[in-house]
């Protein structure tokens, strides 16, 4: 493709094309002004007939479908790391969704047995341990307590693990990046089940166990579950999909994705963590002396560009907008900034989202591609001050070693061609 | 069942067991205190193992699909005022959701010729009239502009229409109220497109056309489409769904909702309005007089309770939190108050939602049911200072032929024996 010289009147908020991010709100531009080939009817022809117009249309389902044309917008996997048999990780392809509430359908799902085909009727969520009185839950008996809804991320600790490796990972936005996800969650607040069921005050963790045939366990500090954890029973207003916990999860809001346990059956009070499989083999954090520590609970602040994308092949020299995703398990998103040219120069995005604690916030940025190479990247900052690091300073702060919490700056390289690689920078 | 004497130690927030809406979040109260007989394991029982967690568990699906166990969580029919051969109005079933976002496959969708099975490869949307150049916008050609994120609701104009019926309708809270829906739309502005056509200053209104074979036309102010008017191709994230305009749609937040013409092919600017059918025939406001008028655009402030509902009956006296849904197209919800006596004592309920302009509220309010008659009413505030209206006063003020706009008070009334009906207090 030629490269092309952007319009003469335009002012550039940073290099490589990067324009103001109030550019279409403030001065009334659009695509033709920034030499997108617009259409023009021809003179006088009435506006073709589509079959959809001549003949009465079909049926409207009790639960909509989208579209047989968008076939395509499905979870998938690939990026993975590490994997063994038994274990599925699907993830949400971010490349063709857009806005920051993700549809519940298509929620990123880590599954260590598959997925449990749960009656609702027959499951049961066990408080015990260290508490006065020992009680069990039944969905219906969750359903009469105050509920409460929030908009929350979720993000697996593993997600982007691939970006520790040597070379770049070519699996795509959704491969590379694709365990993070959004949603209205509703629930009980557990602070009101432990209440309920006296928890001692010696008790410091629970352990959360689900009821998927690999009965996975995480430890929670009694600080976080009395602070703002939830037992979500609805996602985006409906139901808990069963994939993503079905009928009930722990939430535990701004928290690695995985202690987050799905299909819950078991809190039990503790004095001390349980030291459980997936928090001493896995879900630890490593340092460049060799050692690992447990319980690196937080989501940092992270972005990434979601179009373009590598899945994304590029139409040509001319206008597009960079959008991307951006979170932060400390707070919310004050802040992204978005560079063309692999970080020598910086503008800052739009934000959009709700805005709330813990949410996904979605950024947007025009851009002028001339047709030559460009190097993008986002740089998100959160409410605390911190800002997301480059792969470099994370690899020089995790070691090599590191596998989880893989917040860095992603690089997306565009090529004359049109292709979009994934790339160090 | 029973009357129950309420607790105590209760301070009630008005009369027939509304409780304060912040009892447990500052008490530390729970459903055991209230009365509600939570369940103790039996000594030294193992936890049972059902079947899903001692074999392998099943596939993942690429799109997740609720669990068989929710198989009547699906949008139905019923109570709607009129209708005619070729005509669909399929409801969101509010009664079995919570939270503010309505899952897409649940949006309700009024039909005039069922679901078009759209190519989006080849649908165009042609912009012209009194404009300097027309234009055709492919779905691609919209998908390069600047994209835009917003939580807002959708209210049919007619929705709620039977309460105007000297009857009160028995079809529920879906069969009454659910054609109220809320999503995330993400869309390009309609303003930077008639920028793009170079609209004359003499055309003051649009005619919007859809391309399902019923050949939808709305006329829309010049005013609200310059304002905020949204071409929305995204719904929560991914494309539109068929039944809701796929691959695009009109979005005119805070309108009533025929004029958001779904599968838009057409937008024409004119000097004045169409006068099309669903101008003139339909959709005009009535007036005591005899006289109507057209282009009653905004929908007033309304709420209603999902929760209790019709179509839940009441399990035994005792705790329950009272849960709906409120909404303005003027702008926001400030208030909700709630009341259990048929609106002689009211008490304000716990807002939640994003809380953004035009988008749906949900409200909570904790309620100790004694088991005697109760009459369940909701009533909301704007951020105008405009109060919901009593059915009374609204038919006063419409006279006796009205169908649209029914933002009235509704009443649910609970018997001892558990049943909710609706009834006209």
């Amino acid at each position: 493709m030629p490269k092309q010289a952007a319009p003469e009147h335009l002012e550039f908020a940073a290099a490589n094309g990067l324009l103001d991010r109030r550019l279409f709100l403030r001065s009334g531009a659009g695509l033709a002004t920034l030499g997108y080939a617009l259409r023009e009817p021809a003179n006088a022809a009435p506006l073709p007939l589509e079959p959809w117009m001549t003949a009465p249309n079909g049926p409207v389902l009790p639960y909509d479908r989208p579209s047989r044309f968008e076939s395509k917008v499905v979870r998938g996997g690939g990026g993975s790391r590490t994997g063994f048999s038994g274990v599925t990780n699907i993830k949400t392809p971010l490349h063709l969704l857009t806005g920051t509430i993700t549809p519940a359908g298509l929620h990123h799902a880590r599954l260590h047995s598959g997925v449990p085909d749960i009656d609702p009727d027959k499951h049961e969520l066990l408080i015990h341990g260290l508490v006065k009185r020992p009680l069990i839950f039944t969905v219906e008996a969750l359903s009469r307590y105050p509920l409460e809804s929030h908009i929350y991320f979720h993000e697996c600790g593993g997600n982007s693990e691939i970006m520790y490796d040597e070379k770049p990972s070519q699996a795509g936005v959704m491969g590379v990046h694709g365990q993070i996800s959004c949603s209205e969650w509703t629930g009980v607040r557990l602070a009101m089940l432990m209440e309920e069921a006296g928890v001692d005050p010696k008790a410091k963790w629970i352990l959360a166990e689900g009821a998927d045939a690999s009965a996975m366990t995480r430890s929670v500090p009694m600080e976080k579950v009395m602070k703002d954890a939830l037992i979500a029973l609805y996602q985006n207003g409906e139901r808990v999909m069963p994939s993503n916990g079905y009928p009930m999860r722990l939430l535990l809001p701004g928290f690695e994705g995985n202690m987050q346990v799905k299909w819950l059956r078991r809190v039990k009070a503790l004095a001390g963590p349980t030291e459980s499989r997936d928090e001493t083999s896995k879900y630890t954090m490593t340092h460049p002396d060799g050692k690992s520590t447990q319980f690196n609970l937080y989501i940092e602040a992270k972005s990434v560009i979601t179009q373009p994308a590598p899945e994304l092949k590029m139409r040509g020299p001319g206008f597009y907008e960079i959008s991307g995703l951006a979170w932060s398990g400390y707070g919310k998103i004050v802040k992204v900034e978005v560079s063309a040219d692999g970080g020598k120069s910086w503008a800052p995005a739009r934000l959009e989202g709700p805005g709330s604690m813990l949410a996904m916030t979605r950024f947007r940025i025009p851009w002028q591609w001339d047709g030559g190479p460009a190097v993008l990247q986002s740089r998100a900052t959160d409410n605390t001050g911190y800002v997301q690091p480059t792969r470099a300073a994370l690899i020089a702060k995790r070691g090599p070693w590191a596998n989880y919490h893989a917040n860095m700056i992603t690089s997306w390289s565009i090529a004359s061609n049109g292709d979009v690689t994934h790339v160090y920078a």
